[in-house]
């Protein structure tokens, strides 16, 4: 949930590491520090809370702090509050060790204990300076003899940088399922908990694995197991240009990715069908083997999640094979029932989720075949899957998703298409049309971001209304979904999403008049039944934002009070269409409510504790 | 979703009929109306927006009309806000035709345009009118005729009662998809749409089914088909007592059912356990179609459907069979993947809701053998399953339900223990465990009530919170979501469930300090994983309502503000224990913001509408 960065070389750290920190702000950015060891000033930690610049400003973008070697952090709070002592660096009581960790220790309370015990001291309530104090606790002069021992009693997830004030030439990181990437430079190598830190400076890197523990000097750089036996790592090329990470004109990041959501769908499908044909090289499994399935497991987080139950709709119907999606987080401990004849389909953004990481983990040790939708290349998740599609959606720097999930959907399209015409539960007139509409919605999305102003209008409307429901049916259910938590995610408003029919369950008696209700009814077979819905919110006052295709749209205008319309398309692909208006509501929502768009309160782009 | 009464008999019918609409008020309650037939005054209708006592006033208890044949309605609005002209009965345009109706026909507005253009003219905007105006339309002197046209015309869900001022000694009902039940008296008639209305006059009573026509004199009472054959129909003994239906000491009716809860676990599991096993001899179902099951699809809505969730986490776990959980109004359109190995459990505390009914017909057109859960004996749902076990909970009347929760996951743990024992799936150990612990459960509730006052102390604290979250993992997270909807029903704060490890996948962005934050953590496996969200939540500024077992307590609150302790039971009981402080907490934060407990705005008991 934090980022991380580090560099060993000739040239000045201090700078490198700010620079390299702004790319990370996205990932969290409560507080903030760097660590940087100097000939003649030592060690020398400088921290604070709030936003990267504050600490900018502090060091005055680096020129005050000295040396060509450290460690720099940005954070967003778990344990402790976001405050500078809570801040990493994390250092030991005497000053020797700086750590900047990402993830959690889940004994630290225990090993905290242990050490006060010992005489250790304490400043923060941070889970890290644990890690700082062991290190203190068991060094005698041998650091990665002092590294190994403190990773064999911190239990959890972690990415960790740490530099030693008795070894000032070196950089030690160590990983347990959260990320850490290795830079090579010249005369230099970096550390990072994320790609976009280091390509200003370095294509060439290699991924730290579980386990695994990395040495690195202004030369070298040594990776080792557990047991610091050497491990050869297979070097990477990373192809993302650097412009493709900055914003491009646009006000935000989050606006620049929902407009380049025609070009990334394009980029994920149209390699990808070929003569009118679903083409999957990069697929192993046969028909036999798809014919055996007992069932699909979808395993997601967040918008991927929101993906997945699209995908039940559009893959059960496709494949006539029981679809069952379900929250990584809740995955691992629900004893679910996967056999060796099960596929587990897992959907990731970063490729490093850790709860998905983690629920592919068991449902790979329950005997399923992994399949993943992944959109960074060598991610964790790419890497131990047994199949990967990887969404073409470039860079993705907002928190709130956009092109990833259009992009994820892309390929559940793909994948059913290419699974049903295997399994032969597709007609030859179907697949032909399905496929042909696929071909259209790039230019349909188009159109729909053209008419983006009308969204801003309804935007400029509703964007204070306390309380906002989002119904519809099916698949439009499923788009609801993305709706709602787009808008939780950016403007802070409480929303959630209803199956149409479930509404009146309960959840009807906090409809009173100024509540907004966001109906979709794009799906044409059920339109009637949600707009009976549609008239009950209504009678009861609520202020209805409609959304549906263009043939139902003078009908839906007769109810609601405003009606956003798009373009008919195959009733399959209609999420991918309606997503985006619900995405443009979303931003121009906050945008009106001076909300902080790419960077919401509390929120990291890529989750990496549990 | 309204209330329906009518009575035919040799007594004045206005008193009759307002009494029973008191006892129907929990299921509609915007408006109401009766229509009444005398001799000297012929037909007359009165009605008023707003609760009964409106009524009832304006008619002075019924002494201002005269007559011994009359309908009465009370109205929960779906089509027409609620007011006067909305309300029920409606009457054709010359007055000869009073109708009340229960339900929506779905193709008023076509029915509407086809009459006006026949220069009928309409006043309300309900589409009840097109049936009073259509009966008036195919009208020449033979009322039977007219009613069985006009059926012909109608599309949609409805109970309808009838009368006509030329057949002034007679009523007329019709029902297809919405319950009507018609009462056998002395020298009297009556027809309800709920039991209830009836029990204080007579115990004798028939169901009428879908496409049936009834005809009601004094002396009289004939059914006929859709082609008016006369159909004979089976008498029922109604058993409840009528005090049942009374507050017996109590505020609210909630509170009572609340209370009530530790009775009603006992009067379902006791009978059913024998010698220290289950025994469900009305069940028809044998091993061997158990063990060739591909799947248990659970069926059901709102709070049924939260026991549904629980019920998956369970019955997954002792049958190692797969369960998916489905919300009714979802299940009829998604293509479900049913097979003739596919058993559906279908809950509903009336047996008449209209979603779970219509999906039950469909699971079973697809060959799905039905097992259901129903409170109410002899309703739609019990009499068309395959197999039925009832819940033993008597009559539920507030609106937000408790004691048929409870005992509808009583239910659950019986079938799984019976099934996993059929099937061989759990050990003697365990199952005996299980079924120590079962028995023992009413004990604890009783406990946890006698604590009441504690939670009502909680809920001075926290009940003016504007936003709420109930987050939990597992089998904790099936109970968030019914503590939830329990608040929102009742107290109109705008609540959300999440599974915990969900929430920082951008819905903690909602989190801010002042923010309440209730976290469930009985479910001891997962209890440190609960606690790492829940000092997620703390560090951004959450107060945080904790609920654990005894075991447990002393761990949590080291990082709550307050917390809920129940005793501690074997981890599959935990729903039943957690549920009951979640009700409480609802109730009591309902009451301190002087809400309608027993009658939420917008909701309506049973849910006769889709």
């Amino acid at each position: 949930m934090c980022g991380i960065v580090g560099f060993v070389g000739r040239e000045e750290a201090a700078p490198i590491l700010l620079d390299g920190l702004s790319r990370l702000e996205y990932r969290g950015y409560d507080s903030a520090g760097i660590a940087v060891y100097g000939e003649a000033e030592g060690l020398q930690v400088v921290k604070a809370k709030g936003r990267l610049q504050v600490l900018n400003d502090l060091v005055q973008g680096g020129k005050t702090v000295h040396g060509t070697l450290g460690l720099g952090h940005t954070r967003w709070a778990t344990h402790g509050e976001p405050s500078d002592v809570n801040s990493h660096p994390q250092v030991s009581e005497n000053g020797r060790f700086a750590v900047v960790h990402n993830g959690i220790i889940e004994n630290y309370v225990e090993l905290r204990e242990f050490l006060q015990s010992e005489g250790v001291r304490f400043v923060s309530q941070t889970d890290t300076e644990v890690v700082a104090q062991l290190l203190e606790y068991y060094y005698d002069g041998d650091i990665l003899d002092a590294v190994v021992k403190m990773l064999g009693r911190i239990q959890g997830a972690y990415a960790l940088g740490i530099v030693c004030a008795d070894c000032p030439d070196r950089l030690i990181a160590a990983r347990k399922d959260s990320p850490l990437i290795l830079g090579y430079g010249d005369g230099a190598h970096y550390l990072a908990s994320d790609v976009t830190a280091l390509i200003k400076y370095t294509r060439e890197v290699c991924y730290l694995d579980d386990g695994e523990i990395a040495e690195l000097t202004a030369d070298h750089l040594w990776v080792y197991d557990a047991y610091l036996r050497p491990v050869e790592k297979e070097r990477h090329h990373v192809d993302w240009e650097i412009s493709a990470a900055e914003k491009g004109g646009y006000e935000h990041f989050m606006a620049k990715e929902i407009m380049e959501q025609p070009k990334a769908f394009r980029d994920t499908i149209f390699p990808r069908i070929q003569q009118g044909r679903v083409v999957l090289d990069d697929l192993q499994i046969g028909r036999e083997e798809l014919e055996g399935l007992d069932k699909l497991y979808i395993i997601a987080c967040g918008s991927s999640y929101h993906v997945g139950v699209a995908a039940k709709y559009t893959l059960e119907r496709l494949l006539r094979k029981p679809v069952e999606v379900t929250l990584a987080s809740e995955f691992r401990y629900c004893e679910p029932i996967v056999t060796e004849r099960t596929m587990a389909l897992v959907i990731s953004q970063s490729g490093e989720t850790i709860d998905t990481l983690a629920a592919m983990r068991e449902a790979k040790r329950l005997g399923a075949r992994v399949l993943s939708i992944v959109n960074v290349v060598g991610s964790t998740i790419a890497r131990e899957s047994d199949d990967v599609l990887y969404t073409w959606a470039g860079p993705e720097i907002a928190v709130a998703t956009t092109k990833a999930y259009s992009t994820q959907l892309a390929l559940i399209y793909l994948i059913g298409l290419y699974f049903a015409d295997l399994l032969g539960t597709i007609s030859r007139e179907e697949y032909g049309r399905i496929v042909d509409e696929l071909l259209l919605i790039p230019t349909k999305l188009e159109q729909i971001l053209e008419n983006r102003k009308d969204i801003q209008y309804f935007a400029s409307i509703y964007f204070n209304h306390p309380s906002v429901f989002f119904i519809g049916r099916n698949i439009d259910y499923a788009v609801g979904l993305e709706g709602s938590l787009k808008l939780k995610e950016i403007s802070y408003i409480h929303s959630e999403a209803y199956a149409a029919g479930e509404l009146k369950h309960g959840t009807i008696s906090l409809i009173e008049p100024g509540t907004l209700v966001v109906a979709l009814a794009g799906y044409s077979q059920l339109f009637e039944k949600t707009m009976s819905n549609v008239v009950e919110v209504k009678s009861r006052g609520a202020d209805v934002l409609g959304l549906t295709v263009a043939s139902k749209a003078e009908d839906m205008a007769k109810t609601t009070d405003h009606t956003i319309v798009i373009p008919d398309t195959h009733p399959m692909l209609l999420p991918s269409l309606e997503v985006v208006p619900m995405q443009l509501f979303a931003y121009y929502v906050a945008l009106q409510r001076g909300c902080d768009i790419d960077k919401p309160r509390n929120l990291a782009k890529s989750v990496t504790v549990e």
